[in-house]
């Protein structure tokens, strides 16, 4: 297909191709063009025709250059608190450190310099795209999306909601929670890149009048939601004793117009019903497994497998800070090694092969923001560029290099990092 | 005490000194000077007295002193392996990479190439003593013996012996075997740092007559040995086939005096009988925890608390190239996650804590080596230095810096390193 060419609008990247434009396989373009125009893929090509002669082109040479990781559940607040109380369960978790930590965003000069800190570690690890809870702060709230424009990088951003079973200092009247929702969306309804998503903190801490508002919200302007379900067997029960009306924990939810009524991420998804897992499929809510999380606070292992089995649709998500690493690269595998663990105890649940978890990881989990995480003609270009020439072994084959990216790489391989076509540092 | 004070072979090294003498909790020293004569710790003390006045100190101000990390499992000829065809199990990943790998170990060449980055990745990732398999070539294995001497790392090295269900190219004449390694052992008996341990690959790669003669050489020669038990169904289902005489997989082992008649590691026993466990106990052999290696091959996971709770010693092994990781935190790590994800569905079986996990790859590990991994008086001060101002959190203890450090850190935080009182690099 031939294009007229605007020179001032495209951008060419040249290096290794890999992708995954299904999940059951890499995806190979070597030594190739990439062709963007005003942001978005246009094609793939081997040589560069003529017409394209005077456009930019950032030649990286033998590098591989692949899409930006999409990061479905993290909690920007808990930046600071990584790797500290994860002795602890998540109920006592929650209420010996994150309440704790997350009352200090009270204070906006404390939220400016962790969002400082939280968006820069999100560059330099190669996430592109983030779904991230703050707080119920809103003017902290205000300072972690300036802060995620800043730095260019596409997120979904939650102020929390939540209005009983927490201490004083986070728990909100109803309808002031509801108003300053609103004052954002409508703040925020027409950045192209930082959105808001609708976020109650999980069933425990919400009032039913807390829920209703929040889809009202969600289904008034369309938005997307995000929250946590079943997690761990005691906040499960907590559920029940807290909705004894709604027979199940996804219930809660969705009589609440917060499970697929607009597009809806789960976090966790440990301990479902066959029943919830059909619910899940038939509304198109996407499930985030976040394997380092549900390992550090002894929660159990998501069985993406069978989710997947079942037509749910699964991302990845980092859950900083119950998860401790931002480098999506780490969550990828360790989604792979649980799948593994599954599987040497029940050999129906086939492990996830790589290239299904690096999808989740990209294209997968992309979804949720639009045409995200692929190179396929009309995708966001959202691209990293990789440089293994340390460590590089003579011989492989591109996929065997960004296998041994994923298995044995870091952020300092990462030389450049794209969103939406524009380089971010 | 009062020691006398030899300047020339003293040395001080300042800083806030952390380590485990005990599994159940880290100790603290802060701002302390750790006093090492002729490379052994002589004391820790908050003030230096006149005494020292004049011997040689490094002032590592505000950072962090810890016990360097002990590698009791990893394949050194797997190195550039790591990170792939981990979709296959144990048996079928021998087959179809490791053998064709280590079958090029014939040229000295690649092996030094091979050996020279493998040892560079050792010191970088803060591993001071290591447990190590070469491979059956008795020119490239006594290559890794004189690598590892010059990097002035502590370790055991193994030749490996294999005389059967292996490749023709790593396939060995087994009076040969047992005679090659006999003068590896006549050479290697002196060194200090770098010592030779018996190293049959597993029962399935072994005749009766080459580990009777193993057997005969560790016990002749009092030296340890190293193999692996018990890691994959297939593979226990195999030694019993290839042993019926023998009614277990560690029968196999002990009958050959194998088996804790000289100090013994055994890498992954992850299917062990109580009464395996029972003997493992009673003759003192080392389970050696490799949780990613266990993961990526979909072996299953080793159940280190009941293997503690039995009175096994535990320790820790990066098993490179099935795991893929040198970098021992993120193992240590790896083995408290592990113990959640078994605790998680078996409340019996306690999660390890991180005291416990740093324990096992730091002191607990190192007894193997004699008085390795801690800095009580007439250990062997092998130590790391960690910079964690970047990421440093306002207000954290010491102990929170080292659990951040584990949970978040990387080789780049590692500033120096010593081994036996002497500075690697």
């Amino acid at each position: 297909m031939v294009y007229a060419v605007e020179t001032e609008t495209i951008l060419i990247l040249k290096g290794n191709i890999i992708f995954t434009p299904t999940s059951d396989q890499f995806v190979v373009f070597p030594k190739s063009y990439l062709v963007i125009h005003d942001g978005i893929v246009r094609e793939i090509i081997e040589k560069l025709p003529e017409q394209y002669a005077d456009c930019p082109l950032r030649d990286y040479g033998d590098r591989l250059i692949i899409p930006g990781f999409v990061d479905l559940h993290t909690h920007a607040p808990q930046f600071n608190q990584r790797g500290l109380g994860l002795d602890l369960q998540l109920l006592e978790w929650l209420n010996n450190y994150t309440f704790k930590e997350e009352s200090r965003f009270q204070e906006t000069t404390y939220a400016a310099a962790v969002y400082e800190k939280f968006a820069q570690e999100l560059v330099r690890q190669g996430t592109t795209r983030v779904a991230a809870f703050a707080t119920i702060h809103k003017e902290s709230s205000q300072i972690l999306f300036d802060t995620l424009v800043n730095k260019g990088i596409g997120a979904y951003v939650g102020k929390v909601n939540m209005d009983c079973n927490c201490p004083d200092s986070l728990r909100e009247d109803t309808q002031t929670s509801l108003a300053e929702t609103e004052e954002l969306i409508k703040q925020w309804a027409g950045n192209p890149l930082v959105k808001l998503i609708i976020t109650p903190r999980f069933a425990i801490t919400s009032t039913r009048n807390l829920l209703a508002g929040l889809g009202e919200l969600a289904v008034k302007y369309n938005l997307p939601v995000q929250s946590h379900l079943s997690e761990n067997k005691a906040e499960v029960d907590f559920v029940a004793e807290l909705f004894p009306e709604q027979k199940e924990y996804h219930k809660v939810y969705d009589h609440y117009q917060l499970f697929g009524q607009t597009p809806t991420l789960m976090a966790h998804c440990i301990y479902l019903t066959d029943e919830a897992v059909a619910v899940m499929k038939n509304n198109g809510v996407v499930a985030v497994h976040c394997p380092d999380s549900n390992l550090n606070l002894s929660s159990g292992i998501m069985p993406a497998r069978k989710l997947l089995t079942a037509g749910v649709k699964v991302g990845l998500g980092s859950d900083i800070g119950a998860g401790h690493d931002l480098f999506m690269p780490r969550t990828i595998l360790k989604a792979v090694q649980m799948s593994k663990a599954i599987y040497s105890v029940d050999n129906d649940q086939k492990a996830l092969t790589l290239a299904e978890a690096f999808y989740m990881g990209t294209k997968g989990g992309g979804a949720f923001f639009g045409k995200v995480g692929s190179f396929e003609q009309g995708y966001s270009c959202d691209a990293l560029v990789i440089d293994d020439d340390m460590g590089r072994v003579e011989g492989q084959s591109l996929i065997e290099r960004l296998q041994r990216f994923i298995y044995t790489g870091d952020s300092v391989n990462i030389v450049a990092r794209y969103v939406a076509g524009r380089e971010v540092k």
